[in-house]
């Protein structure tokens, strides 16, 4: 089973600029020596306005990462395209894959937080076009050796060739996130690569994960294992006390991303990506591997029996000694 | 006298990868080493659809760079901010400023090449208005650790709170370039630092700069002759043939510069900021220094009688050889 981290970092503002960096540098390190434990990616999110410092230049610093790092694979996790002109943010991706050496994985979505459209000053009825106008220049942009013009609903460019080209040719894989089984066949249709969420049980995984296989076989795109990579909420908790208060912490955590998706009370068309799955945010615990190693060791079992062969671990803000204590106690006995 | 470089790096379509990336990483090597050497920065051009591979994510570049030295200084001259969303770049700006321990410098500037104009689909007409709007927003975004609003001509943003903060406080210097005395009074008005460019006489250098330091100090802005950073085109040569062959390079050079920012023939409200100082190619080379080190000395005092304190050195596109024979024949001559 192949690991990955599913990483965060913060730099919060009203803070001093020492203080602030520290997020960052944290981040840094943590990939840093998640590469030497023998993690594969680091996937990261793309954030804005939340008031907690979450990262919103991804891009700028996943390239900090990349200086710092050799063979770990960067990736996002994913990019709001509607947010982006898709020119601009085809020149980051490639000259981050580019100095990388081809080591980004290019995770994309339609952005889902209220307080994200309202910042920007978008209506989150028009996410779906933009993101689909958008993903197209940004495809074309990365893989055209020719000249050419883009007259769309949102954006138009004209005579435009866009260089650098990303190292991984004809682009970066794409990765998207489903929650469905029909979003899942979607995505293997694209020819993309599959995320999928930390809520989801083995069962839902499993169905989701035939579903994307089954259609990528159809439609002649590669329907690899390593092409689908799971989120979970992984915590190292020895003691009843350990695990409860890891418990805590996760569904704070949980707590803080639905406030910060949610609009005003009682504002139609709020979307909540966490409440879609479960009815309380205790429930959003459920799939969380929180305990000593032998039970994150059997829950990664159960995941593997569903048919996972990639893990994006979410160990939270202070994921270091989780990644140590998961390569030396868990990961050996997954072939690592 | 302080010396940094003006740098360039190219990465062409139509290579393979391994090709294409090697101009980023020459760059890379010469920032490294111009930091060994005793240069104070490296400013950094933004181009778009050149066809021959123009720096682009000029901030994404500069990341790599910053990850990779130390005390170096991360310029760009310039960003062009009518192609930019204010509230990303302000992000991105502040991602580079934090990592980087408070490196950048933040060259800015309006756009002049009609075919990025026409790339980007946007009137030339507009670029002056969406510069103001897009630098009012980017300061605030900047600077402001209160939520705030916009609604502008061009932008809307609804409570936003722009994360991560620079490292600089209030926000990285702001550099911008004049042509001649009315917009160097203009910048020191603004409270910015100034760039001059590589076609101006000594003579006029003296009038913009004492233009620049008087309205600042009128101003009560800072009026330090190190916020004023020079252009140059420095290369070192020994011989006759030698001579005659960098300045056929740079001529070369200038001609393709020039052909880039001009419109098609005869078309309306062309500018070109080369032909604007010169009439002919060959005068474009007038100030240039192109010699053995003495004439390059020799160059470099007529410019500190003249006020400059701070060169910022253009060698072409392979700088390095040039930047060591600065630093060891020509640097100690003026307290290097």
């Amino acid at each position: 089973m192949r690991l990955g981290l599913f990483g965060s970092a913060n730099a919060p503002r009203g803070a001093p600029s020492a203080e602030a960096v520290q997020g960052y540098r944290d981040y840094t390190e943590t990939c840093i020596e998640a590469e030497a434990l023998g993690f594969h990616a680091s996937f990261l999110v793309e954030h804005h306005f939340t008031g907690m410092g979450q990262v919103s230049a991804t891009l700028t610093l996943q390239q900090w990462v990349a200086a710092r790092t050799s063979t770990l694979r960067l990736g996002t996790a994913v990019l709001v395209l509607p947010w982006h002109n898709p020119v601009l943010l085809a020149e980051q991706v490639a000259t981050v894959d580019l100095l990388s050496g081809g080591r980004l994985d290019l995770g994309i979505g339609r952005g889902y937080r209220w307080s994200e459209f309202r910042g920007f000053g978008l209506p989150p009825e028009e996410a779906a076009d933009r993101f689909e106008e958008t993903l197209d220049v940004l495809l074309r942009a990365l893989t055209s050796d020719a000249r050419f013009s883009h007259q769309g609903q949102y954006w138009t460019f004209r005579d435009i060739l866009v260089e650098p080209p990303p190292a991984q040719r004809p682009h970066p894989p794409v990765w998207m996130a489903a929650a469905g089984e029909a979003s899942a066949r979607a995505v293997a249709a694209r020819g993309f690569n599959l995320l999928l969420d930390q809520f989801a049980s083995p069962a839902k995984l499993r169905n989701l994960i035939a579903a994307y296989r089954t259609e990528a076989a159809a439609r002649g795109h590669p329907a690899d294992p390593l092409r689908i990579a799971v989120a979970r909420n992984i915590r190292l908790a020895d003691t009843a006390d350990a695990i409860a208060s890891a418990r805590a912490a996760q569904r704070e955590q949980h707590a803080g991303m639905l406030a910060l998706s949610r609009g005003p009370a009682g504002r139609a068309g709020q979307r909540s990506h966490i409440l879609g799955y479960a009815e309380t945010l205790e429930a959003t615990l459920e799939h969380a591997l929180i305990g000593p190693p032998e039970a994150i060791a059997a829950g990664l079992e159960t995941l593997r029996d569903a048919g996972v062969a990639y893990v994006l671990v979410n160990a939270g803000r202070a994921p270091r000694e989780t990644l140590r204590r998961l390569a030396r106690e868990v990961m050996p006995a997954f072939g690592h």
